[in-house]
């Protein structure tokens, strides 16, 4: 019974065009940074994954080499445990104030296992919906995302646009910076991708604008259309509950309004709408104090945050176990994110909210065959072996030159802010 | 890829010898009902799994073959929506307050999913457990699981005994119903299966005989043999304390001393010493009163109770994420369903305490190859693909007999009692 042996892990930073997005922790560098794992096997198998890049996520994947390097593929128990053992003195690595997560040993188990369930979906035959129990469905549908965003299509074109660019290709150009922006910006993505719920990032403008374009998304779209806002924790208690209350009937949930599970409880009882979180309650150790509070109803998990996709249907168990829902949080990502995330939404018990995907602001894409397909908001599960997705490595090539091109070592959205405003400060609690 | 498809459920109700073992809820019956279950593919593959029997699961079982039949075996997903949306109106079915678990779905879950995963082990060429994440260890130890008995072997042999057994099989038919009794019956078994720990099964006598015996195990085995004693929930919770204290320092841990996962937590906040169960927690259902109330320390999980083996993986997670410790509780039982304990033993995180077994107390064997091995009171995990073990037709074929002539239907151990004591009468709560 020996398995395909890890050989190899070749990790490639790359960098991939990102449009000037606001949130609330500043704005969107013109590229954003991601991490492509390859582990390669002693049959040559190669099963790969992608996870947010950052120099440390990188060192840190680079230190695991020795701790997998002659280990059997299907030994992902091992594995975790070699893992969290070797980084347990540097688990002080904390989640962060940012809307994004920074937490080391996640992310790392999370490029190890996608690769690892690859390999072992490649070696069955099988996809790896199969490895988790198989699919319950044969599309995963997504929310339109929507963002703030300064005019500009990132990347050489930086805060440029490309004339010549029409449908969605023109729009994730524009600015958007108004109720009235937010609209055309949701048009067109609905446009192209057939979305059936919406999302605006907020935290960026101030509360009154925000719901002002809430309310408008609701007068264009109707009730059909469920509507959500996230302002990354960066309001008061006070102003999400006064905010949140023009909002009620309108939004499907409210994204993390508050900072901390406390703040968040207190927001859920004054509030009549759910709350939802991928910031409160965000890995298990958050989970007793989630349930002592009572912080969301919502789980926004992230296979790359929570530990891989077992670890998330671990924890699709523990939200059914205690009433929560389970839906997807997401960064900026290219295709192989994407398929890990629909092979896992796949065999979730239930999708009660479209996931988040950022993947309609990309244009770029490492995958062979290029950009994956949107139907009516939904992906359709990949049925080849593993995750059904391939390397294109010109593609690549590209990417990982786009990288060393633009300098940027991680992602920091306060130092992009001040190239347009100068003295922007981030607030951990704005408004 | 199409998967290998379900074509036939064969469902053998068995009885096998199982000894006058006393308990709370009255006597074992001279047979102990399993039920085989052997799922049947389109390519000829069998999976098999062994569940406790009684009409009323195999009847469900039987009700749960048209769900199944057609559909890949690695659909695990698909196929535990199908059973619970169809016993949907049947979940009415109750733990209830007997030692031993009466819920039909899990049950007929748990024999589904056990053999299509030995069905997937088959296709693919792996143990069990390398689909549970692969091996953390390559032995799984098991407890010493004493009981008060009657003298007899049980079966044909019913309460007498069989004058030429030496060793464990003469100590297995001798009555012990005193300290000294429970102690040569603890010298014999450990010497047969060295076990590194023990645990009686008490609820049967008054609290001060059922002490006095712990007294006299920690006498005689001192204090590197951790020692248990589970009640059955039949004691009041003052008794509990008294008789608890007086087990302080001795005990590993005291199992279900008292009904109900409040009285539970009373017991617990009183005894310097963890608490465990599998009667106040006992489905996830349970669980969000467990960490309410804070009701034990140990849950003794029971795949054939908790839906399966990749339910208590899951049952595992949430576990290390309350801060509870997780075990594993028994039935009389033969090697289908201690192969299963095993590969799941194999994957769990970390096994603080050792498993509970009644394998010592059964004679037969339904797999090819008789009975399995201990060595130092653990099983090594079976190395074969899927569970590693076989049906021996023949010996299926003497134990379905064994069930035809027995006549007994559905455990019920009051009946037993009273062919002994005439007018025994179960109390759920008694001292
Ligand atoms: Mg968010
Ligand atoms: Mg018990």
């Amino acid at each position: 019974m020996k398995g395909p042996i890890i050989q190899d892990i070749i990790i490639t930073p790359i960098a991939t065009v990102d449009p000037p997005l606001l949130n609330a922790a500043g704005l969107h560098a013109p590229y954003a940074l991601r991490t492509i794992v390859e582990i390669v096997t002693d049959d040559n198998i190669i099963g790969i994954s992608e996870i947010p890049g950052t120099t440390d996520t990188n060192e840190a994947l680079e230190k695991a080499r020795e701790l997998i390097v002659g280990k059997d593929a299907f030994q992902l128990n091992q594995i975790r445990d070699a893992i969290e053992s070797h980084f347990d003195e540097e688990t002080t690595s904390e989640r962060g104030d940012a809307p994004w997560d920074q937490r080391k040993i996640v992310h790392v188990f999370s490029a190890i296992e996608v690769a690892c369930l690859d390999i072992q979906g490649k070696v069955l035959g099988r996809p790896v919906v199969d490895l988790l129990g198989g699919k319950r469905r044969e599309r995963v549908p997504f929310a339109a995302y929507l963002f703030y965003k300064y005019e500009g299509a990132g990347g050489e074109l930086a805060f440029g646009t490309d004339p010549n660019a029409t449908g969605w290709d023109a729009a994730r150009q524009a600015e958007a910076v108004t109720p009235q922006g937010i609209v055309e910006q949701a048009v067109a993505m609905v446009k192209e991708f057939g979305n059936k719920s919406i999302k605006l990032k907020g935290g960026a403008f101030p509360p009154v604008e925000e719901v002002a374009a809430m309310l408008a998304l609701y007068d264009h779209f109707g009730p059909d259309v469920p509507l959500r806002l996230d302002p990354n924790a960066i309001w008061k208690l006070e102003t999400a509950i006064e905010y949140g209350k023009k909002m009620e009937g309108i939004l499907e949930y409210f994204e993390d309004p508050v900072r901390g599970q406390e703040n968040m409880a207190k927001a859920r009882k004054a509030l009549k709408m759910p709350l939802a979180t991928n910031m409160c309650t965000t890995s298990f150790e958050d989970i007793p104090g989630s349930i002592a509070f009572g912080s969301e109803d919502i789980i926004l998990s992230d296979h790359h945050f929570w530990g891989g996709l077992r670890s998330s249907m671990e924890l699709a168990k523990l939200c059914q176990t205690f009433g929560r829902k389970l839906s997807m949080h997401s960064n900026s990502h290219l295709g192989i994110s994407l398929a890990a995330m629909v092979h896992l939404g796949a065999a979730l018990p239930e999708i009660p909210y479209a996931l988040d995907t950022h993947y309609p602001w990309q244009s770029e894409e490492v995958i062979a065959g290029g950009r994956m397909k949107f139907e009516e908001g939904a992906v359709l599960v990949p049925t080849g072996p593993g995750l059904g997705v391939e390397i294109d490595q010109e593609a690549l090539k590209k990417l990982h030159e786009n990288y060393l091109k633009c300098g940027i070592t991680k992602r920091d959205d306060l130092v992009e802010m001040r190239k347009v405003i100068p003295d922007w400060e981030f607030k951990k609690v704005r408004w």
